[in-house]
């Protein structure tokens, strides 16, 4: 039968980390251990304060949940059907399930996860590296401290904007993706932002607008000469049927999606109707990175640099060189050998 | 290293089988068999000759393929691209690579393939029988044999439907899947059958028009009082996206889907829409049954019958109890032990 633990956690980060809407230094986390037959998955919930979970809403989830009802871990659409129908919302609390249900599955059978979903490890995994809203001499700091990388992702949308890519510019001719978080609400000029940008060498565009400019958003997602890829607007399954009329891609993160199962089904939809898929994150350790990288093959962006911008990371997963994610061949998510017991840092 | 081999089979049918569109005795097969360090995997492609591939098609297209450079059977996304790409069509003889590859898997990971899938083995897979186009005497025949079952799918078309109706409701009353294939043109006498037909304790209608007729079909699933199920007008995945506005759900066939992974994409794709689901068949062994059936979780309709109405099946799989699909736990499609060798059929 399965049997779950789980503990809190603080992941701290390197810098002060600044987007359009706030500012942080540590992010909540519970990490979570499901043991069968002697045999341990983990997995993780990430929670950025501004999406609603927290520590305390996540332990309270969990504390109704009875997963000792369960005699086979293999029968993730029960398992994972019963976890979502406990309660609405939750989506990171419900990630930390289904990412260890992944990493059990992945050790019992002996395989990597991402041979589990039929997949070869990415060959072009290429991470972008994310730069918060910052001075530009600070700015500066963050692009040459990011030179092994061959994206940079750029927030903005603050007065700010141009200051910081011609902050870029003067130490950087790395491609870019840029992240907006919702901070522009005039459609032309974000269209001629979008132009200028691309002059800048951007290739992508993250969430301009805010998710109830709809129109606006997908009036720009047909003139855009860059593709606009729909983040804080795309949570679970449902949302990437309506995102085909809005966005021209999607953001798909484990803990907006509920996990690898339905992330893997989001991948599935979007590709059929010929949406941009981009894999990306929040601020985490290794062992959700390296869960979200078992699906790297399927991404046309990826943005998995949660656990580089953090000084505690627990787990050691899946590496980086030359800016390109290393997948491990070990089986489930390819964590080496962890220490629960050790892992102490709420 | 991967290595296919392969074997024309001509199944034979118990009886003389009719609908809208022709009469044989016996379909085409090619069996298939995919070996990967001593062990076996096996496939089967059926081929009724209406849906233009053969035992000489197959064979031409299985002289093209090179699986000896695949050393990985679990990387089955690189693999079926591949088998994909080596020519358009041929979704029956591509999906004898899939089946064979999935029983393989199943058997090298040591589970069932609907675990594979994450899926429980259904208990609810109550398989509809299916009763050909004939006369009302032999029509009452066949529904006399096919007692143990809860659905009967009666195959229209013809200028007889009523009778043939009336005929099956003088001996039974079985709940009916109808399948008109295509049989009618007219949409609101299509809508007066379907609401005759409903009286008479049918659950279902499925391709009731021609495929072209797409606005007819549209109107007939919006004023229908029973869904209406796209079969010949729903081969593969984009065909999904586009039946939501033409079907109220689609019946999946592993030999139009070209296999298990793309079916299953298939259902996600479906459920996703809102679609119903069904699981459909040709005339097969209980090799491509068992596949089927493997996702058979899934289905709001499952008609499988394909091996209960042929004389010389070479394979034993999936079980049948009160008209119940019974699936094996053991691993892979389930089937018993298999002695290829023996296997003559040509």
């Amino acid at each position: 039968m399965l049997s779950l633990t789980y503990k809190p956690y603080n992941l701290k980060k390197k810098h002060v980390f600044r987007i359009a809407r706030g500012a942080r230094t540590s992010t909540p986390l519970v990490l979570t251990r499901i043991t069968f037959e002697g045999v341990s998955g983990y997995g993780e919930a990430s929670m950025p304060p501004l999406y609603g979970e927290s520590v305390e809403s996540t332990m309270a989830f969990y504390q109704q949940l009875d997963l000792s009802q369960f005699q086979n871990p293999f029968e993730l659409e029960t398992i994972l059907n019963y976890v979502d129908q406990v309660a609405p919302g939750h989506p990171a609390a419900k990630a930390a399930i289904d990412i260890a249900l992944h990493d059990l599955i992945g050790k019992l059978l002996k395989i990597p996860c991402y041979q589990y979903f039929g997949l070869p490890a990415s060959q072009k995994a290429y991470t972008s590296k994310t730069i918060g809203i910052d001075t530009p001499d600070v700015v500066k700091e963050r692009v040459l401290e990011a030179k092994e990388f061959q994206y940079l992702k750029i927030k903005l949308g603050s007065d700010t904007d141009k200051e910081i890519i011609q902050a870029v510019r003067e130490v950087s001719n790395q491609a870019l993706y840029i992240d907006a978080n919702q901070g522009w609400t005039d459609r032309n000029k974000a269209l001629e932002m979008i132009y200028w940008l691309q002059e800048q060498g951007t290739v992508m565009i993250e969430q301009p607008m805010p998710v109830d400019q709809v129109v606006d958003l997908a009036w720009l997602s047909e003139k855009s000469p860059l593709p606009i890829i729909g983040d804080e607007g795309v949570q679970r399954l449902p949302d990437v049927l309506k995102a085909k009329h809005i966005y021209n891609g999607v953001n798909i993160k484990l803990m907006k999606s509920t996990g690898l199962r339905e992330a893997y089904q989001m991948i599935v939809l979007a590709k059929s109707m010929g949406l941009k898929v981009m894999l990306g994150c929040m601020s985490e350790t290794s062992c959700a990175i390296s869960a979200a990288a078992q699906l790297a093959h399927h991404a046309d962006f990826v943005d998995l640099d949660g656990n580089l911008l953090v000084t505690n990371n627990p787990y050691l997963g899946v590496g980086l060189e030359q800016g390109k994610l290393q997948l491990s061949n070990t089986p489930g998510l390819g964590l080496a050998p962890v220490d629960w017991e050790a892992i102490q840092g709420e």
